[in-house]
C-alpha cells in the first residue's frame, strides 16, 4: 500500500469571524457559554459553514498488537487485544456502552492484530502484518508495512465520509501500546524518557520498573528523530493507522475528537508531519495515564474533560461527543438577542 | 400553599456494594472509566437497583423575579426574565438548544415572574407572586410565599416523575439572582460576603462596586443564619423553587444534577435543611462565575464539568447529563471479564 502525506485545507477564518459574530449575537450574556462557543467557532472553521454540524459521530477504533509485549511491558498478555476487539464487534466493550449512549456509531479498524478476526459489517480489515516487531531489538515496523497502517487510517476516514460521518472521534486497542506512545512522546514531545512513562493499564512496581527498563532499551537502539522514522521504530500498527485518520480527516475538512494517551501520541506524530492537523483537532479529555497531561502540553491541547478515564477505547472522546453537538446546535438554533429585543 | 420538609430515604448501600462489584468485574483494568463508575454506583445507591438508569432526562427550569434589581445588582433589566422564559417556551434558548442536543426535556416552572406568561405545554404556571421584595430593605419572601415556592418545586418533581423522568436536571432563569445566591452562599457557607460576588451576567467595575454595597446594606438588614429564615430573607422564588425540588427528588430517590451558582445557592439551603439531599446530587459543571467554586468546596461536592459557562438556565447540568448516561449504560451494559476469559 502506499500512502503521501497529505496537503491540508486552510481553516475557513471568514466562517469562523461570522460565526463568532452569531454566537456573540445569541440570546445571552457575551461569552456566557464558555468553550462551548470557542467550540463552535472551530467546528465552523473547520467545516467552511456557518451552520456547523456534529449530529453524526464515527468512532474509528484502530487495532493492533505490539512486539514490545514479548519484554513484559504490560500487565495484560498480547491474546487480550484480539479478545477486546471480539467484544467490541459485539457490541458488549465500554465503548459500545458509551457510543450508544451518545448516539454515535463504532467501527472496528484491525490494523495489525495478531489474531485472525471474523468478518463483520463493523470491521475494516486491513491487517498490514500480525502485529509490530518488538521496538526493544529492532525497528517495529518496515517503511512499508507504517505506510501500510497509515493508508489504513485514510481508507478508515474515507468509509466514515462516505457513512455521513460528520466528526470522527479516534480510539484504540492495542495491548503493550502507552509503551509505545511513550516512546513516540520521548523522541517528539520531546520529553525525558522517565517523564513519559506510566502504569498503563495497571502495572505494579516491578511492572513499571521493567516497562522502564525495556523502553530504556529500546531509545538506546536508535536515536530516530524524523517523525515518520519514529513512528516506524517505535509506533503500533493501530498508532500509524490513527496518525493517517487524523491526517486525512482534516484533508477532509472532518473535525476529528482525539481520545487518550495512545491517541494523542498518534495525533503527535501527525502534528510533526503536518503542524495544521492541529486545527482540525478538540481533544476529549485528560487521561489518568500521568504523561498524557505532558504531551497535551507539548501540543498547547486543552481538552475536554477530566474524569480520571484510563481506559483507551476511544471512550474519552465518545464522552465529548455530546459537548460537540450541543456546541453546533447551539449555534444553529439559539435566537439571536436582536430577535428577543424585536419581541419584547 | 403548605410545605414540609420532607424524609429522605437512606442510599441502597446494598445495591451500590453489589454494584461496584459488578463495575470492578467489567471487561477493563480496574476503576479504569475513573469517575463513570463512581457515578454508576452513585445512580445505583441513589435508585436503589443494580442496573441504574439515567435515559430520560427532565430540565426543571425554575424562573422567578428579584426585588434587588431595583438597586441596580444586574447589568439587565428585571423585563429580561420573562422574555427569556417566552424563548425558552418557544424552544429557541440556549437550554432548549442544550437539551436537544443531549435528548432531554425542558419544563419550564413559574415560581414568580413578574410578567403575565402564556400557557404552555412546558409551562407549569404557580406563580407565588409578581417576583420577591428588594432584600436589601426587606424580607425577599413572608413564609407563606417562601414555602408557596418549596411547594412549587416539590410539585415540579411529582410532575416529572409522573411523566417517567429519571434524572432531574435543575436550571434557573432571574435576572438579580446571582445577587440572591451570594447572600446565601454568605450566610450558609458561611462565606465572609466580599468572597462570595461575582460578576454575574456581566457588570463592569462600577456595576461590580454598587452589586457589593447594595449586598452589604442587605446582610446588614438582617442576621438570619437558620437555612429557612436566610432562604426567606434573601432568597428568589425560583430559588426556594430548586430547594424544594431537591429535596422532593431525593425523597423519591431521584438524581439531581445540579447546574452552576444559584442552582447550587439552591441545594446549598436544601443541604442545611437537611444533609443528605447531597447524596442525591451530581454537580454538573463548576461555573465560571467566581464565588461557585467556594460554594462547591463548602458543599464538598466535585463538579463533572469545567468549561467556562456562567450562563444558567440549566446548562452546564444539561451538558452533564450524557456522562451520566454514559456511566448507567456502561453498568448494565458492558460484558464482565469472566465472561470475555471464558470466551478467549
Amino acid at each position: 500500500m502506499t500512502w503521501s502525506l497529505p496537503e491540508l485545507p486552510p481553516l475557513d477564518l471568514d466562517a469562523a469571524a461570522e460565526l463568532r459574530r452569531i454566537v456573540d449575537g445569541k440570546a445571552k450574556p457575551l461569552g456566557a457559554l464558555g468553550r462551548l462557543e470557542d467550540l463552535a467557532v472551530q467546528l465552523g472553521a473547520i467545516q467552511g459553514r456557518i451552520d456547523p454540524r456534529a449530529d453524526r459521530a464515527v468512532v474509528l477504533l484502530f487495532a493492533g498488537d505490539h512486539g514490545l509485549t514479548e519484554d513484559g511491558v504490560s500487565a495484560y498478555p498480547r491474546e487480550v487485544t484480539g479478545a477486546m476487539v471480539r467484544l467490541i464487534l459485539e457490541g458488549r466493550a465500554s465503548v459500545n456502552a458509551l457510543a450508544r449512549a451518545v448516539g454515535a456509531e463504532v467501527r472496528a479498524i484491525d490494523a495489525g492484530v495478531a489474531a485472525s478476526l471474523p468478518p463483520h459489517p463493523m470491521l475494516q480489515a486491513c491487517k498490514v502484518c500480525e502485529g509490530t516487531r518488538n521496538a526493544a531489538r529492532e525497528a517495529a515496523m518496515t517503511a512499508e508495512e507504517c505506510a501500510g497502517a497509515l493508508a489504513c487510517g485514510a481508507e478508515a476516514v474515507r468509509a466514515a465520509v462516505a457513512a455521513g460521518a460528520e466528526v470522527v472521534a479516534l480510539g484504540e486497542m492495542g495491548i503493550g501500546n502507552t509503551a509505545s506512545a511513550s516512546l513516540l512522546l520521548h523522541r517528539l514531545g520531546p520529553a525525558p524518557l522517565a517523564d513519559c512513562i506510566g502504569v498503563g493499564a495497571g502495572h505494579d512496581d516491578a511492572g513499571l520498573a521493567r516497562k522502564q527498563r525495556v523502553l530504556a532499551a529500546a531509545a538506546e537502539r536508535c536515536d530516530a528523530r524524523e517523525p515518520l522514522e519514529v513512528l516506524r521504530q517505535f509506533g503500533g500498527l493501530e498508532i500509524a493507522g490513527m496518525t493517517g485518520a487524523a491526517l486525512a480527516a482534516a484533508a477532509a475538512r472532518l473535525p476529528v475528537v482525539v481520545d487518550g494517551f495512545i491517541s494523542t501520541a498518534a495525533v503527535l506524530v501527525a502534528v510533526r508531519l503536518q503542524p495544521q492537523v492541529l486545527d482540525f483537532c478538540m481533544f476529549g479529555h485528560s487521561s489518568a495515564e500521568r504523561a498524557h497531561r505532558l504531551m497535551l502540553e507539548r501540543l498547547g491541547a486543552r481538552p475536554l474533560l477530566d474524569l480520571g478515564l484510563r481506559l483507551g477505547e476511544g471512550t474519552g472522546a465518545v464522552l465529548a461527543l455530546p459537548i460537540l453537538k450541543s456546541a453546533a446546535v447551539m449555534a444553529r438554533d439559539v435566537a439571536s438577542l436582536a430577535e428577543v429585543l424585536g419581541q419584547a
